[in-house]
């Protein structure tokens, strides 16, 4: 029994790992939908969100078996809760990223305002974030997890930063405004991204040592 | 046995309950600080946060001790998994109440753009999704959870008449930019807040009548 549950936790990091992949691969799109002003793509991601869904029900759904069929104690229980929790913010990544592609739509049909060169750069931060939160829980390495969390400060600077930058657009050039709020909107998605990385590497730092560091604002390096 | 889990479990959706009436606290007190322009109430909403998140944890471990010690099968187990789900929810709405009082900490730094209107009316009806979900919750009021899944609908549609209105402010008065911006945000916040309420909702439907509407975009009556 204990040797089929620990191939099925097996199955379920790697299904936790496909979805993330899927979500890696949706805010890529994303970014380059936006950057080659590429409308199709941009379509392709918001007609993909919908596998992504199914991934998180499915893992809940898996989640929830297990714990009905092989009622794990403690450690195992708390793996699997926390494995629900972690598809529903991969879920949420791929929602922010079809927001992404919706705001892209908009901003194909007028002229470009600027060519994108810091969105692209903070979204290949965000992306590392997403893959190390993901692999600090498959792997159960709080080290790595506790690295995530503090990378959140670099993603929150470079959002502060474009949105500086935008405001200054659109107080010059008032006709510039609408299409430089959109491309704010971007550069806060992204960084909402990097917030469910966050969580997830919070999340894997309580999984492994026991600490809430949820809801704490000092990570200390440990 | 059975007596007592279900004793337990009344005792967990009043805990819910309590979460949720100190999220709503947090919600009003920090509209009467930005309508008001109350600068001490926006910083107790700020310095009240930490006490929701405690909430959360407690409410995470509560479950977490139910399922190991009575493994509850089916129904039960899914009633507590979903807990643990909605308190995260409920979490996040207060982190947003949050940042609806720093945004307010910096417009009271300047002189009043607009009487407030539209933002406390839209608040309102936030207010009331968010008790209507957890009233749905508590009472696995299907019906209820559905209704406020259609509500947000509203709410979307405020954010963005707000939206457009502080566009136009912005667009003929560039000084009016930063200003209108964080006013901007707030309803965003508040719309954020709503979706949660939303997750809520969709997360009592599934658990009542075995559906999935989470990620679903028609909603039909039935």
């Amino acid at each position: 029994m204990q040797r089929h549950f620990d191939d099925e936790l097996k199955a379920l990091k790697e299904k936790i790992l496909r979805m993330g992949a899927m979500v890696e691969e949706q805010i890529t799109h994303a970014i380059q939908g936006l950057v080659d002003r590429n409308t199709d793509l941009a379509r392709q991601v918001i007609a993909n969100d919908p596998r992504v869904n199914a991934m998180d029900v499915e893992i809940d759904e898996d989640c929830l078996r297990l714990i009905a069929l092989h009622q794990p104690m403690a450690r195992d229980l708390r793996f699997l809760t926390t494995a629900m929790k972690i598809s529903t913010e991969l879920e949420r990544m791929s929602d922010l990223a079809e927001n992404v592609s919706e705001r892209t739509l908009e901003l194909n049909e007028e002229p470009q305002l600027k060519p994108y060169i810091d969105i692209p750069r903070m979204a290949e931060h965000v992306q590392r974030m997403v893959k190390e939160s993901l692999d600090s829980f498959v792997n159960q390495n709080s080290d790595l997890a506790r690295k995530v969390c503090s990378d959140d400060d670099i993603i929150d600077r470079l959002n502060h930063q474009i949105f500086r930058e935008l405001l200054s657009f659109m107080i010059e050039d008032p006709h510039s405004t609408t299409r430089a709020i959109r491309i704010s909107f971007i550069s806060k998605y992204l960084e909402r991204i990097a917030d469910h990385a966050t969580n997830i590497a919070e999340l894997v730092v309580y999984l492994v040592e026991g600490k809430i560091i949820r809801h704490t604002t000092v990570l200390p390096p440990q």
